[in-house]
């Protein structure tokens, strides 16, 4: 009784809209739940404006149908429902040894679209968050320009703007899943992922503004006023394609953990290349190695070699919904849902299986599709209450298909942490419990 | 110096980002405060690794570039920067007699992008809001069905969903300015205006779930569970095309404040059509006359009749920065934004004058652009210093052009209420305040 009530939008105990009865009802084989709850309502008096016009299926009117609500702008800034408090960025514990150096997790699980909730985008952080004061706050660039320049936020926003959306995934994503099954829901293996609209200023108009030198310049460094000074390369190409930087995130401005007030937007790439708290850019003409690209994020080969400067996420999907943790209450149609995303442009195709990749239908996009940015799929499953194998499989525009585990395996062993995009398994029991599991 | 303090990120006083001394250097006309900045800051103590590496540009590393920060997960659910708490939807004072029966404006002067952060999307009751039990909830469907129907949110979430971003207008919006210019800023004339991605079922699958009779039904009459039982006619024809029951808004569950659990989504349509805490859909064989359409929502036109089942919100924009209530703190280069959007389709172009209509220039528009969405459009202008008037004219993919206000009071008068949809005129003065201004 006390876990049906708990918040959560998901069909399943603990996280369903079904009463203690209902449920019940249900796990005992009763199908006729909602006749009986539309009877015991139509004998129940019938009131308001609805009942007064003879209608067979009138509910009673809600107290909260007959009385004065809460005024407008009671909250200046809104919130969430009380009855949505367990939806929530969790940490996962132990995973390291330091909350400021740690991540916390976007529960793909509760969410809907392609929007992450600003209040629910994962957090990847070196050492911790800060809530900068944006009037003291400087960009400069330097290096292979013309004019080094040091800019206020107040210069920045004067500049051409751009606004787009982007999908962030942490390149450390699905990385506890290299060996066995590591974790038990979607919001731990793929939940340091976030999808948003972003408004800034390209790089390129911001490089072009210092005159770059665009023979010699080959290379920016972005570093973050962070405790760990955060740095990264990025190369020309990319850095004078798509990249911006950005001081405002779904409508508003960045939120603190996010890198208020400036943070690098670098579409297609791993999380960490996003600079945030944005302080400096320099032009180089080589790799700056510095020991966030080089000591960390690299991946140890079977051969033992390292793998270094891996940036670009590559075509990747999971199932949200129905995922790990959650339980299938009945047999019967469900609409099955989950995200799909490439580094390297649209989404073509998702490809989805309910036995453990012998047979594929092809799922609903939900528009708009655009490049490096989320994509949301649906796919009607009738649940005929026997074992199931859930899996989804993305095709980006470059024909990539996302590969199986082993295949990645193959490769790159089992000793990696980063860019797993392997196709995830969601086992679906007798009862309906659904669970993480790894299909070969 | 505490108004160049607050929050806030727009060009200008009290709204800007620089300090006391850099405003007075501006007004004094000097330009070389950025440049005494940069070398004030070379003059200084260069520490870090970016000082290590010589550059002449390196400003002191800032104190939180050498400690530990916040932990993840430090706020399970986050918020906006402490220097942002000034942008609040507000309530325009007195505009009603009860706030539970009001109005609160999104601050569009602060925002960027298309989509609204639901903490700052407007709100509109009529009785009040209420933060609704999601497992009491019920959703009945009857009228000129096969099948009557109840649903718990259980059921509506295991049908085929949809998500998909589409703007919401009150009908109302800018209504204060159908005489005399009325309010001082963007937040109050166009600030009934937000826009977001919704996720739901759509109506049509609903209804053909409870096997709607597609000859006799010709209207869906849409109820709420709030205290006045809001209720509005939908033609058929609509329902059936893009209308949603929606549950989440922006990627999450709906807020209380904008109907949680369960709202109408009615793509193109004023605001109130929009129901909120959504409890009962009826189909009918004619319109069905509520108090909600036939006394309210009607505009007084110079006949004396009365102008009713106004629904659709026609192709508008508004410029919102510069806006009213800001200051221009210098001349030269800025980055004009603003929104643009029409309830027929996509938004074809928008024009930009900078002396009142006389001349314009084509701004660019920002992806992605999407039917019956909002559209960001910026364009670059280099502020001589002298008076000007700013002005936007949307045109939509019907070829609709956005009126100027006489145009529109010629057919209308000036006792309307409703869709008002006229351009927006900006006054910038020598000294760089900008203010309301009607221009004919």
């Amino acid at each position: 009784m006390a876990a049906a009530r708990r918040p959560g939008r998901l069909r399943g105990a603990p996280e369903n809209f079904l009463d203690a009865g209902q449920i019940a009802a249900v796990q005992a084989g009763r199908r006729d739940f909602l006749k009986n709850a539309f009877a015991l309502a139509a004998a129940g008096a019938a009131t308001g404006a609805a009942a007064q016009q003879g209608d067979p299926a009138i509910l009673e009117l809600p107290e909260h149908s007959k009385a004065l609500g809460q005024p407008v702008a009671a909250r200046g800034y809104g919130e969430p429902s009380r009855f949505e408090k367990n939806l929530q960025r969790r940490e996962s514990p132990g995973l390291t040894r330091v909350s400021g150096a740690s991540v916390s997790f976007t529960p793909l699980q509760g969410l809907f679209g392609i929007i992450t909730p600003s209040g629910l985008h994962f957090e990847r952080h070196h050492q911790g968050w800060w809530d900068i004061d944006p009037t003291r706050h400087r960009l400069m660039v330097m290096g292979l320009v013309q004019q080094a320049r040091v800019y206020t936020l107040d210069d920045l926003m004067r500049l051409p703007a751009v606004s787009r959306m982007h999908f962030i995934e942490c390149g450390a994503n699905t990385g506890m899943e290299w060996g066995n099954v590591a974790v038990p829901t979607v919001q731990y293996t793929h939940g340091m992922l976030s999808c948003c609209e972003f408004t800034g200023v390209l790089l390129s108009t911001l490089l072009d503004h210092c005159g770059v030198d665009r023979k010699r310049g080959k290379y920016v460094l972005a570093e973050g006023a962070d405790g760990s000074s955060l740095t990264r390369t990025i190369a020309m190409e990319r850095a004078l394609d798509d990249v911006m930087v950005a001081w405002a995130m779904n409508g508003e401005m960045l939120r603190p953990e996010n890198g208020y007030p400036l943070r690098l937007v670098a579409p297609g790439l791993q999380g960490v290349s996003w600079v945030k708290w944005l302080r400096r850019l320099k032009v180089g003409d080589e790799p700056f190695g510095t020991k966030d690209e080089v000591l960390h994020y690299v991946d140890l080969m079977p051969d033992g070699t390292l793998r270094q400067y891996t940036s670009i996420q590559e075509c990747k999907s999971v199932i949200t919904s129905p995922s790990g943790g959650q339980t299938l209450l009945d047999k019967g149609y469900y609409n099955v849902t989950g995200l799909a995303w490439s580094g390297r442009g649209r989404v073509k195709r998702v490809d989805v299986s309910f036995d453990g990749g012998r047979n594929w239908r092809t799922a609903s996009l939900e528009g708009p599709l655009l490049a490096k940015c989320l994509a949301r799929f649906n796919i009607g499953w009738n649940w005929d209450g026997s074992p199931a194998i859930l899996q989804s499989r993305a095709i980006d525009e470059t024909g990539y298909v996302q590969p199986k585990i082993n295949q990645l395996r193959a490769v790159r062993g089992t000793r990696s942490i980063y860019h797993n995009n392997a196709i995830q398994s969601w086992k679906v029991d007798a009862g309906g419990e659904v669970t993480n599991a790894q299909v070969y």
